[in-house]
């Protein structure tokens, strides 16, 4: 039997056949269409779309994670919908309609659970990952905001309107639940270092950023940078930046000005400010290129045109680029060798040499938003 | 036709199917049998073993790195041999014997190219991963040792007879090599840290480590811990360690005490030690767990049945595990949850939870010693 099956095997996975589709899957990657709820497959490797998932829903605000086999992806929808799609067979395998109002998930490091995050009716659900059963019911009394998995299969999340931090851990045969304190006014959004260390929380209601050393037996929150927050009314907010994108590099971290034309410098050991970067627009992404001293930047509408090139050892912009109109989210090859640039309103994806700026290729894609390559299966806190 | 190809393929791709193989790579490993000459097989998620891949030739010292897409490896024998393995049908795709005595290898970030450091007959030769032709041969006059690859189509590597690093950058149409500096008597192994900054090269013939920037401009070596070598005659070398398994953690090295039962730190900064930790034995393999302050530590003959842990932080053991005869190697799921090592002696892989120490599985193997996941695909300077 086994000849027989290697060969039909081998037939399918010839990477030039005609015949689709493709196996290994470490270099393939999904781009979130918003408009037509669809999500368009792309290969790293080939620059190319190589097919479309429709069915997904309203994905005009979308996120998703991959499991630790990158076969499969889970699509957190606007309206709620949880979708299981499987990146071999291009097809969606399982779709839930979880909440009224999701806003990101996270899965486990063991890749068994996946938790949503909602705004309506609020709280934590946690889902295995096989099935889609509900495993867990959080419920938080508020919208829940920065949820992140931490190593040991345990999630993190923040509360909106009663400004409290928590902690679950599932290793154990029952959830244990855990307050990490009282975090601030209003948390708009959250975020783990790529370490798995320090959660870091942006506040709404009021000036200042808290930060949570998950490493510490009894993590405590630790207010920094108070003057940090929407202080004056000569800019508009257009939008409100997402801290996924905050980058970690050299000792700092990179946090977007709110409301401002800037990025601010901030070191990592003692928590004070070092710098502040002058910017083409309102930062809404930062993203530092991997194995690089380098961060990318776009920007709110207007100016959402731009992409600023920043040395993170200097503090100073080199590069300034205008990939397209409305560009929207920034994923980096995960070796740091290219960028790919969704440009929504010019309905493309560009791809650049990081080194170069030469522009590589360009996908056509329909209203696309957030682009996530498989790689990111590896990688904790997204 | 798409349906039928479809139902085939799904056919073939159910996970707990009698039929093999599996399909997406995301969660596979390949552990070198050294004896045998032979690969087996493995699946993180099933803590299981696969398959086993033979007639690799002599893979008493092997290493192995894999293609983006996480569907080959690139195998690298004392024979000289490089072997390209196929990761969906378990078997080899392609094998040359390309030089007489090989130490290792790296892939350039694009996938395209291979490159392999020579002891016979010196100098480093690069192939194009998909034919395994010859692109280049860089001859040296020397053993080369330290290969590493860098952003931008770039490979590092230094000299052991003639103690100087050069830089080979595949991004144009012609090969340009650059020479980095002298950087010491002797160098036996270098690091490229995981950000690929600093290039670390640790020297047999004469006292310190050397560090080269690879973010400047003009990179040139700087040398630090001027008594770092082989200093007293009172314990014997066992084994020379493992540069590969320096750490990076808290903003520091962590260094192998050459020849003494201790780890040194060094603050990254300003390259001055800031401490050192007792250990059981010699240490080898130092590696830091994702997503946490600690680093794991294996240990050379005749103490190697033990693995401690130790805290980054503190500086100090916190556990110390003997997960069998003659401990080669430890690798870590990527997000950190579970650390596989391989007891040669034993003929076995132990998996433990990184957080409990708990025995979670063990994997019978033929003399196991390298274990690599194919999430190494994403990472730089491997």
């Amino acid at each position: 039997m086994r000849p027989l099956v290697t060969a039909i095997f081998l037939a399918l996975c010839q990477p030039a056949a005609a015949m689709d589709p493709c196996c290994a899957t470490g270099d393939l990657g999904l781009v979130v269409e918003r408009t037509t709820g669809s999500l368009l497959v792309v290969d790293r490797s080939d620059r190319a779309a190589i097919g479309r998932i429709q069915g997904l829903g309203d994905l005009s605000h979308a996120s998703l994670t991959y499991s630790p086999d990158e076969r499969y992806a889970y699509v957190f929808g606007r309206d709620g919908g949880l979708t299981k799609v499987d990146m071999l067979t291009r097809s969606i395998a399982k779709r839930i309609v979880q909440g009224g109002n999701s806003i990101g998930g996270a899965i486990s490091d063991d890749g068994r659970l996946i938790a949503v995050s909602n705004y309506d009716p609020g709280g934590v659900k946690v889902f295995d990952a096989d099935t889609l059963e509900m495993v867990a019911d959080v419920p938080a009394g508020a919208k829940t905001i920065g949820l992140v998995d931490v190593p040991g299969r345990r999630f993190a999340w923040s509360t909106w309107e009663t400004g409290e931090a928590f902690m679950a851990d599932f290793s154990g045969p029952e959830m244990v639940l855990t307050k990490l304190g009282d975090v601030g006014a209003n948390p708009f959004d959250a975020v783990l270092t790529e370490d798995a260390h320090i959660y870091l929380i942006g506040l709404f209601g009021e000036k200042g950023v808290t930060a949570i050393d998950l490493w510490d037996e009894r993590p405590k929150p630790v207010r920094f940078l108070k003057d940090y927050g929407k202080t004056d009314d000569d800019l508009p907010v257009y939008k409100m930046p997402h801290l996924q994108g905050w980058a970690f590099t050299e000792g700092q971290y990179v946090l977007p000005a709110i409301g401002r034309h800037e990025l601010i410098w901030v070191d990592r050991e003692n928590l004070q400010e070092v710098a502040r970067t002058p910017m083409h627009g309102q930062p809404v992404f930062i993203v530092a290129q991997p194995g690089s001293p380098f961060v990318w930047v776009n920007f709110a509408t207007p100016l959402n045109d731009t992409v600023q090139v920043v040395d993170s050892r200097t503090h100073e912009a080199v590069k300034t680029l205008t990939p397209g109109a409305a560009v929207l989210h920034m994923e980096f090859a995960p070796r740091g060798a290219e960028v790919w640039i969704s440009a929504r309103d010019d309905n493309k994806v560009a791809i650049y040499d990081t080194r170069t700026f030469e522009l590589l290729a360009e996908i056509a894609a329909d209203t696309p938003s957030g682009i996530f390559f498989t790689a990111r299966a590896h990688r904790t806190g997204l």
